[in-house]
């Protein structure tokens, strides 16, 4: 790489493949922000969403990437991928983003982000578990503990478990004291599931009566779902009353919800998506007090991101997909 | 009435008509409850599903009513219809119960119930008025403030105004200083809405658009539903981001939900069902000091309790029908 150009992860139109493009000019310098030398990335559905068309608002051409750790003035650091999300802690703000579209991303030699959002690399990770960490963990935390309101000793749902989100949330809720039971439609997925401390581990295409032996499992304080359809509505039926349903995806379409279960039963049914700056700063102090390890599937160069992608897409994956930077 | 018996509108089978037995027994005097002599009881939809059979666990026969207000111990009294809801603000305790089925109900000259559920009536109010409070005062506190956490100057969408529980959201969201929409299918229930305070009123039956005026009259912080259904999918797409949206009733039936609408914008969709002590105790606290008078539609004497449940029935009340007890 030379001093003006750089490889980067170049996505040029909808429903395309991305490409290492060799000669990608290095982000601008501008006051305010930090120059960040990317050394891995890491995979999200969003990546997927975007080369799918799938996402609101796309602007090509654009780097991808909204995970990346590597190094800037002199440190090693890990970046927040959420754009301009305000002051109020319930929601963003209209025009917060998150990096990697519209704003380069993480997947090339340099990054610029704000100031605000690098962040040192808590010590105990790896360059590439730190890239592991950003989207994926800020999602989950707020999920668990912002919005759910996870105590030590509840009982957590996680529904779908493999999924880069769901992997840390299973990590999250032990490391917080928690009871789990996590479903999947792989056996595979479930030992290693169990492997990293689930409880209960229930195969949702093996075990046709999956949902009755969910709800034996319990009671369920809280659980985590990024479904949707059918799935949210089976999550709104299995926690006990008083419960939480907390919801960051819906990749499974609509859901048909019966009124009675969510009035009678007084739940609390609560939408989430990434994570403030406090969100943020709060998941990498928890991760570094509890020693957490994200769960890396596989780490491709980037010259193999399309098969990365391919891989993600068809939910092969077991934790998160790490792009190394080279 | 003598000494042994009383006046009491009384069900005897499912998909009967509820009617007075001018001499059934008075209820036993059991150490820890008191016995109240009603003056006045009033209607809620949960007395019209229990006579059609709608309701979880009927047993009868049962003397209907949950709402009372009479005298007690020298004092006059109104009652909390809520019975033995626990320690949890959250959520009841299994076995709660809601006075008047299974427990023999306020319709009646006099009506047993445990002593902390004897409240002293505010004094600004008349035992009719008093008698119209309980069931959907508490209700409509615990959505407004206990669930939806409202704020002075937020914007409350309230849909179907007319039934008891959505009058006292407007009566109470207006005493808390917030701005309310209403909708309604009828103009004559829009029009006396708008007289108790309501700053937008519009007919979902003759404005095709409602659901975009409805918008447009926002941003709405907090919809309080009742109805389910597609009015529920509507107050999740209506509020603004990071808004709440709280259910307590779900007569439409099913509704389909857009995963996408919740998650992105940091939704609360919220239920309740009645209230604890402590909120009963803070309902009855705010009608005093905001000097709140509950809207009532009707007073029937006794005799005319089944053409007073038609009338609920078929929706045709603005607030709350009274039963005069005689």
């Amino acid at each position: 790489m030379n001093e003006a150009s750089m490889r980067a992860v170049r996505l040029t139109e909808t429903m395309g493949v991305p490409a290492v493009d060799p000669a990608t000019p290095l982000p601008a310098r501008i006051e305010g922000e930090t120059l960040v030398r990317v050394r891995a990335a890491a995979l999200n559905h969003r990546d997927v969403y975007i080369m799918q068309g799938k996402y609101p608002g796309i602007t090509l051409p654009v780097t991808l990437g909204s995970d990346g750790a590597g190094e800037a003035d002199g440190r090693e650091v890990v970046i927040d991928p959420m754009l301009g999300w305000g002051d109020d802690d319930r929601v963003w703000r209209t025009g917060a983003s998150i990096l990697g579209m519209p704003r380069d991303g993480t997947m090339a030699g340099y990054v610029a982000v704000p100031n605000e959002n690098v962040h040192a690399k808590p010590a105990h990770l790896s360059l590439d578990e730190a890239a592991a960490l950003p989207l994926a963990g800020l999602t989950a935390y707020r999920a668990l503990f912002t919005r759910g309101g996870l105590s030590s000793g509840e009982t957590v749902l996680i529904t779908g478990v493999g999924g880069g989100v769901q992997t840390f949330v299973l990590l999250f809720a032990k490391a917080a004291g928690a009871r789990t039971i996590v479903t999947s439609g792989s056996d595979e997925k479930l030992t290693r599931a169990t492997a990293l401390g689930a409880d209960v581990a229930i195969n949702y295409r093996t075990d046709e009566a999956w949902y009755k032996a969910v709800r034996k499992a319990g009671p369920i304080d809280l659980a985590v779902d990024s479904a949707g359809g059918a799935t949210l509505a089976r999550c709104i039926d299995a926690v006990r009353p008083g419960g939480r349903v907390v919801l960051y995806g819906g990749s499974n379409g609509d859901a048909t919800v019966r009124p009675f279960s969510i009035f009678w039963n007084h739940l609390d049914v609560l939408g989430t998506s990434m994570g403030s700056p406090r969100d943020f700063a709060a998941m990498l102090a928890f991760v570094e007090r509890e020693r957490i390890r994200p769960a890396i599937d596989r780490v491709y160069p980037m010259d193999r991101v399309a098969e990365a992608m391919r891989r993600m897409d068809e939910a092969h994956q077991f934790g998160k997909i790490v792009i190394r930077v080279d």
